[in-house]
């Protein structure tokens, strides 16, 4: 198919470990990045789910960062260990993880 | 704000030049991105719509391939002759360049 029924972005953005905005990248996010694209790739939902990694998300002292179209659904703090339960919840039902998602504050 | 009203996706995958798929990065998606970005920061839209670089978004031969979110619209082809067009008519009134809209086709 030509458009994706969700489109996963992770942010990948890597700033000096001493900057004081933090970076996704340096909290780990490629890794992130990796385990989300295998996971949705071993699962029914490799042909309608496209995963990208992307530069910066605006949301560096939040991260690591993860946004999912449609529903413009914003998450943070994102580790490995959730991206299990954001593909079974969010990606397979529909159901947002409400515990990860990006409080209303403005881009950094 | 948390939420962008748009988020705009421009692939920057880049593949060798002798590569048969072709890649957005090897028709110049680089200097696209940098320009649409440079006309949504001078814009209006500044504070309201995020533009980001992507890796592979699957549909290499018909590169440049431009997302945006919400509506799940693609865009192949894009050169930076087009970016006025996309800013003025989509980002800012709504109107998607039917022109350029992807053709429904399978990823690659």
């Amino acid at each position: 198919m030509a458009k994706p029924e969700r489109h996963v972005l992770v942010c990948l953005n890597m700033r000096p470990p001493d900057n004081p905005k933090g970076s996704c990248g340096a909290k780990g996010s490629e890794a992130v990045f990796d385990r989300l694209k295998g996971l949705v790739k071993e699962s029914p939902l490799a042909e309608r789910v496209i995963v990208n990694r992307t530069n910066c998300l605006k949301h560096c002292s939040r991260g690591i960062t993860v946004a999912v179209h449609p529903g413009n659904v914003w998450y943070s703090g994102v580790t490995e260990q959730d991206l299990p339960e954001i593909v079974e919840s969010h990606l397979e039902k529909d159901a947002p993880v409400e515990r990860l998602l990006m409080p209303d504050i403005p881009w950094e």
